[in-house]
């Protein structure tokens, strides 16, 4: 019979032809390499048989999808060893990730890190033995019955919600049988470099209401050398994390007793989410925007209208019980029909139009407590939000605004050359997700795309990624470990206006719905601090660093004068802080530049005698005696020009 | 039999005599205005018995408690009015207030404001019938007899809450009973002066969870022209009522569907409170104040610790129910176990202390709908927050600078004048409402109290107003209508400390707890914004103008100028806005006039040619022209100034 090779060649094969048998027919070192196959866009294992006009794609380690594979049996053998040597625990699920894999496991006593050092050593001595791995299907009672058999309750939840008709499949090698829906490589011994690098808690179903299970995290590659360049990349990764930086530096820190998802922001985060807050507003406003506050809660009504009761009622923090209580209310996990209030507080004319509210906004989102990560993933954060109304005539130059402003944010902290771009639509199978006929969102998802192409922005299509109200641009960034979030979101809304009667009458006289755009210009005031203590590994850039010079006493005699010094930069504007320990000069250095203060001021005798400061730029070391007012003109320029290194 | 007058001089009465005979037998003048009495402290009615041995006062209306009754008797006139016009109607309650009193009503069908003269015609009719008023008690089962018979069941409801054993007093004029404790005049004729001033919605019991019922308000004196006198004040009041002029000049709203107690602040509210905002996180860090930014809220965990779950849950909005959820949180209604996070993120030593933290923090209040008031009485608000640890020695030290803190800022906003000052002790009879042993209480009240006699601040003492963990020192200040509120207050805790475990290393290398300081500097910025509001009768002073200069262009020449000159302006942190309408100049001022712009620039082709601008300003009127340079110079020094008008 034929088959179809991806650069669509026939291949004529035996009848009973296996995916490695078509790899062996292309080449001998094909087939060495092959890890699984893709028949008709579907990956399956080598061992699945072809079919007459199936297309058929050999998967190697140079392809993301059998890095994949690869790794998936990773987490297999990972589970296997585990069952060897805790019999008691019960496993969960075992994925991969965009880096390595991880597996869920319910132990009846907690493991510890020491503990992954024994499960290795397991896991090669099943890699060792190269046991073959077979795929087989049961029907559901059956299937049922087999993970009872196993005593593995999780995966008996897990069949029991599978939809009817699904296919269950098992992949079982040497003595482990493991619920899964594959493909896998053939043999463990396949298996050549593998290391486990973390464990953590995690729930079930990541749901806080359930048990906490234990993940473990483990990452794969072909060879070794590749491994090793990995795990060196993740240590250096590891110094520029937020997450560890920002704790120790005291930007911020977290309380198990309060909550998690809700970071304590402390003087150096407070202070510079203060800076970037204050730079936003005042940059917001020469752009014309107008400035709002409005409440952080409302009533279940008002979600109603907005749609965000049953477009969203999962993500929000809802106060009493619709069935008991009079009032409901619900914290508020964005800003839209708030802001519209003030749009709503007048009746509105073409004249007013566009109109730009900005408003530093602080939002909630009731994410599961598995999700959170240090400030990246927080269940309350603070944004620099903002909603233009304008008549389609002015859609096009108000979108091109937002970009600009966002462009400019991303400027003024180094993020420029970090983003791309995604363009976020609905998913037209779904359609119960998104307010709006068809007909609506493909003419507004049209539009959209003329103006991003007219702008000349190079963007990915994201299906299904779109807001419930429209479509959306995404600017996109990875953090230290290379996990992409969406920094900043500009989307054009058709919907919402409607709902909420915003109307302005046109210069005909008649009433129109304006266009709204969602927008933000640096995203949320957590996730940027973030970003840029990764990107500057800590020693944030002048301009938005939280104490911008220390002034070093070097004996008593100086502190008064290092007081009064104190007084006078923060008078012009200036963040300073002091240091007035009886330690020696060289000891009072190392912790500022350890605590990655821009400037240090020496003070001693001779300065006070000459009303000049020596100061040490952390970079450069000494750039030598100035005076005082030649300080503040330097540090003023250099915040003036947004000055970055 | 003797009784005893308020000088403490003796009487010599007849065995059965009344209150009123005792005035009578004091002077025949005193009878005649008398309207009440006070038997051994407790106010009664003149027809009231009294004993061997009693202390008698007798009430005119020159006394407030007098001048109570008189009003209170005005309600039963008025209910009497309502049933006689609206028979089916139901009365809940109707008390007195500061300047009136009002009752609150349940109509079949509502009335309006049109209504409220035919019943101040039908009360009139009550009053010329000088109807007698008797006073009689019945046992419990029988008063709710009674009042099932008159169809009220409201008032069914308020004898079935009374505790066993208390008298239940009824008031009968004419054919109109009702339920009260008293006293009354003796005859509905002795009302000379009221008038019915307003008619609002208010919850039974002021929960939103029951019905709305009218809540009609009137007032009362001894005099028309005291009426008068005070009809023309609230009038004056009302023109500067934050809750009308606020609306009306574009500072705030509020939403329906959103929530009561939930404004929305339009574009000038969020600038003052910017402005307001800035300058108080500003003037904390020269003080030597650390910046923090906290969580809005915590697991109910967290409030266990530190005991608001138990002290203060009622006031609380609770997001999920302990009986079902894994994770309960609550918004928090108070700061200070958040930024005490902030002090236990590391050892502490003495010379870390004292540690004075501040915080723009926005705070929830589960209060009732019923309570709410424009700015002033809200469910969440924003307040310039912040705790100081110290030790015992500098405890004095920090208050002072606290109330200095408060102090500054209240002559920057020029309130200072306006201000008073309450000690908020414990109630010692109702100590389950408190943390801490009464040794503990009465010690800090005395350390308390010496620090406020040093600091040479005259104060009221209120048992029973201290916050759960301490005493307070409350700054208040009165509304427009003369209603008091806490615009500030400065507390010392001697008890979260423990709780939380907050320790430092004493010199002597013993752990110790610190004093805690919970004080605000400014208060919550919508109250302040509400009484600056009324102060300024909208007009605030320069510095806290949300737009300080408005340009108005004389012809279409002078638009491009105006846009430039407003770009040059906001460049140099001045708050301008633009008219560039084609209107005549006249309406431009008189709009700019009625906005209470603090300075208007009008700008035609003179100015343009010249680089000037001619300057109005709002009280003196037109000022002359000056130079762009020199308006930018004058306003910095204005407002660097804080100048005040």
């Amino acid at each position: 019979m034929k088959v179809y090779l991806p650069d669509e060649s026939v291949l004529e094969v035996s009848d009973n032809a296996k995916v490695l048998d078509v790899a062996l027919q292309i080449s001998e070192g094909l087939a060495r390499n092959a890890v699984a196959g893709k028949v008709n866009g579907v990956a399956v294992d080598l061992s699945h048989p072809v079919s007459e006009g199936d297309k058929v794609a050999i998967l190697t380690l140079r392809d993301e999808e059998g890095l994949d594979v690869y790794r998936h049996t990773c987490s297999h053998v990972l589970a296997q060893a585990v069952k060897t040597i805790y019999p008691t625990c019960n496993l969960a699920i075992g994925p991969t990730t965009a880096t390595g894999f991880y597996y869920d496991i319910d132990f009846k006593t907690p493991i510890t890190l020491e503990d992954l050092s024994k499960i290795e050593e397991e896991m090669k001595k099943i890699i060792k033995s190269d046991l073959p791995i077979e795929r087989f299907t049961l029907p559901r009672a059956e299937a049922i019955k087999l993970m009872k058999k196993y005593s593995e309750p999780y995966k008996v939840q897990l069949i029991e919600d599978l939809p009817e008709g699904e296919e269950i499949s098992f992949y079982k090698q040497g003595a482990f049988t493991d619920l899964c829906r594959g493909p896998h490589l053939p043999s463990t011994g396949k298996i050549k470099a593998f290391k486990l690098t973390a464990l953590n808690g995690s729930y079930w179903r990541g749901d806080s209401k359930n048990k906490m299970l234990a993940r473990i995290y483990g990452t794969a590659f072909e060879k070794k050398s590749q491994l090793d360049e990995y795990l060196e990349k993740l240590e250096q990764a590891k110094l520029r994390d937020h997450n560890k930086l920002g704790r120790e530096l005291g930007y911020f820190t977290t309380v198990d007793t309060l909550g998690q998802g809700l970071p304590v922001l402390l003087e150096k985060g407070s202070k510079t989410i203060q800076v970037l807050q204050r730079f936003v507003e005042d940059e917001e406003m020469k752009r014309g925007y107008i400035l709002t506050k409005t409440p952080l809660m409302a009533k279940s009504d008002f979600y109603k209208i907005s749609g965000h009761w049953d477009h969203y009622k999962e993500g929000m923090f809802v106060i009493g019980d619709e069935d008991k209580d009079k009032e409901v209310f619900a914290l508020r996990p964005m800003t839209c029909p708030f802001q519209f209030q003030v749009y709503l507080n007048k009746p509105r004319s073409y004249r007013d139009l566009p109109m730009r509210l900005g408003e530093t906004s602080t939002l909630f989102r009731n994410e599961d407590s598995g999700e959170m990560h240090g400030l990246i993933r927080v269940r309350q954060f603070t944004i620099s939000e903002g909603h233009l109304a304008c008549t389609p005539e002015q859609l096009e130059g108000e979108f091109k605004g937002c970009v600009d402003l966002m462009l400019y944010m991303m400027k003024a902290i180094g993020l420029d050359k970090d983003i791309s771009y995604r363009f976020s639509k609905w998913d037209k199978n779904n359609k119960e997700k998104y307010i709006g006929s068809e007909e609506e969102w493909e003419g507004v998802q049209a539009k959209m795309k003329d103006i991003l192409d007219n702008l000349g922005i190079d963007y990915t299509e994201a299906d299904g990624e779109a807001a419930f109200y429209g479509p959306k641009l995404d600017v996109q960034i990875k953090n230290v470990y290379g996990k992409e979030d969406t920094l900043v979101t500009i989307q054009i809304d058709f919907q919402l206006a409607k709902r909420f009667e915003m109307v302005y009458t046109d210069s005909d006289g008649e009433k129109k719905y304006p266009y709204v755009i969602h927008r933000t210009s640096l995203g949320c005031y957590e996730r940027t601090l973030a970003l840029v203590l990764e990107k500057y590994a800590g020693a944030l850039p002048l301009w938005m660093a939280p104490v911008q010079a220390t002034i070093l006493s070097m004996t008593d005699r100086s502190e008064e004068y290092c007081r009064k010094l104190w007084g006078e930069l923060l008078e012009e504007g200036i963040r300073p802080s002091l240091d007035l320990r009886s330690e020696k000069m060289g000891r009072k250095i190392r912790d500022a530049q350890l605590d990655k203060v821009p400037y240090m001021l020496i003070v001693g005798d001779k300065e006070i005698e000459t009303g000049t400061v020596s100061v040490r730029d952390r970079k450069l070391g000494d750039i030598g005696v100035m005076s005082v007012e030649d300080f503040i003109k330097r540090v003023k320029s250099e915040v003036k020009s947004l000055k970055l290194d």
